[in-house]
């Protein structure tokens, strides 16, 4: 057991892209759980394009990282110590332990993790936060019917891609939008998406209308941007849009030059009486049990394969992470800690 | 009976605020119904904003009207020659005769008027379709909990007041947003607003920010523009939007000037996990036997109250929808055609 706690904090606010300037890794001492707590030994980080709003200072559904403060995330960390008489030492249990080597926990939120059951970094993502994330809002929002096309951008990731995985079961037509031909014949061969489509294309309008030949009636936003420029005129009436992230205006400086669009926008709502809602995963954390047995179950029976990416060493988190809002990632993107 | 049928037809498209030259009166031979059909006369004709959107080729959830047709419209008329068993000479029926004095009908879509449950122009206001748009825009989109904010603009209109009425039944907070001091002062004394806020103020955001305290939990979209940007910032958490109108863009001519402010608005989705849907009144076909008990009702137990604004005579139909769409109208305009 390290003498010390490593953790990475926020050294200062990003002004657009995230700089590795922006992190510090510092030493502390390890923590002492007191009555009632645990202390947790982090064993995998989860990185995720939501941490980018934890940065920034701007109101969002969760209050910012302050600076000097360890940069938050999911983690599978292994009890070390107990003070807490349900999880004694060795069990391994999904936290939110931050990008550090240690923490400590009073239980509270705690999920275990039987690596039997499942590979525990699973628990960061196709059967952790993304997965349900791709799980309660494609299905209470989204709403798929058998024969509806279903789009979803960052496609190879661990939300895009259980969301065209689960449209599929549902008998939908999922079409999955990806950086580059490596990722877009993952989509198709692999993950049995019925069409994929480049967004570094020349034409990505053309080729999405082109993969979409009856419209769009499910558009699982997760990106923004260029993307969603294409997507809207696709979109069919009565359309149902999931909007759990907006990737390619988190490291927005400023808003994108006029004219102003939203007219456009609120006009589409209108005349094709679109149905959009903003979700994060937490308003459905009831669905958590179905969540774990259904996506487990379609897991085991091969409906449903996963990717991960995996990164060694805290050390280098921020570097992973700044690629993560790139695109560079292939799959889940997990730091193996310890 | 008049020997002729006097129309209004769609001269010339607009192109921004209609003008008189849009239109042309003409006259035409009185139509001859064929076995199954039945002539009607139009004894009052509605005036509402969507025609605006008839009036233009753009794509919508209806066709436009071709140039030299009369302009579409909702009508109450009386049967004048039937060769249909259903509906016998005198019946009253709403109907969507258009703009002119005599249409011929199959019967299709018709609703018979009862003059004696309640005044024959109430079934194209508070008991026709601009009352079941609020009525069920109101109840199955925005979905309103006692306590909580509901924010309503052309509020003194038949949308609008019917809306902050219904808001009022079901326990929330109605606040009203209408143009000058008069309308605003028949929304709190008159309608039972909780307060009412005038859209021609120096700082709309702020008086609106004033009449709402605890936020805005649904707002009732039927204007969009400027209301909408006070609006905006306002919404709380889980806020519900339906979308049936946007006025004050349809005589727009180009978009507003940049930024492109979307991204802040699907920022606002995401963040407040807004739920955002457009409808139009023929989506919730099936609800209009409730809609018609219910409002129905509250009408005759004094729960909702009404205004009309009548116009004297079909050739003074242009003027009146042009004023309609600048707010001149002071509740549900209808013109007393014969």
């Amino acid at each position: 057991m390290a003498a010390k706690n490593r953790r990475i904090v926020l050294a200062a606010r990003p002004h657009g892209e995230p700089t590795l300037q922006n992190f510090r890794l510092e030493e502390a001492v390890v923590p002492t759980p007191r009555d009632g707590e645990i202390l947790l030994r982090t064993r995998w980080l989860s990185l995720d394009p939501y941490m980018r709003g934890r940065m920034s200072a701007a109101k969002s559904y969760a209050a910012p990282v302050g600076i000097g403060e360890p940069m938050t995330g999911g983690t599978v960390s292994e009890v070390m110590r107990s003070e807490h008489p349900d999880f004694p030492v060795g069990t391994l249990v999904q936290a939110f332990g931050g990008w550090q080597d240690y923490s400590v926990s009073d239980g509270k939120g705690l999920r275990k993790v039987d690596p039997a059951v499942a590979p525990p970094t699973t628990a960061l993502g196709v059967l952790g936060m993304p997965g349900m994330t791709a799980y309660t809002g494609l299905l209470n929002i989204g709403e798929p019917k058998p024969n509806e096309t279903v789009v979803v951008a960052a496609a190879a990731g661990p939300v895009g891609s259980l969301v065209g995985q689960i449209a599929r079961i549902k008998g939908a037509r999922a079409v999955g939008i990806a950086g580059g031909p490596e990722k877009c014949a993952y989509l198709t061969r692999e993950l049995g998406f019925d069409a994929a489509v480049d967004h570094r294309s020349d034409d990505l309008p053309g080729a999405l209308a082109a993969a979409c030949p009856n419209g769009i009636d499910v558009y699982f936003e997760n990106v923004g941007g260029a993307v969603f420029d294409a997507v809207l005129p696709l979109l069919n009436d009565f359309s149902r849009m999931p909007v759990c992230g907006l990737v390619a205006a988190y490291n927005a400086t400023e808003l994108p030059p006029g004219p102003d669009r939203s007219p456009l926008l609120m006009r589409a709502v209108l005349t094709k009486r679109l149905r959009m809602q903003g979700f994060i995963v937490w308003d459905f954390a009831s669905h958590i049990d179905a969540f774990e047995r259904e996506v487990g179950g379609w897991i085991a029976d091969g409906s449903v394969t996963y990717r991960e990416d995996v990164v060694e060493g805290l050390e280098n988190a921020p570097e992973a992470f700044i690629g993560l809002l790139k695109g560079r990632n292939f799959g889940k993107l997990v730091v193996h800690v310890a």
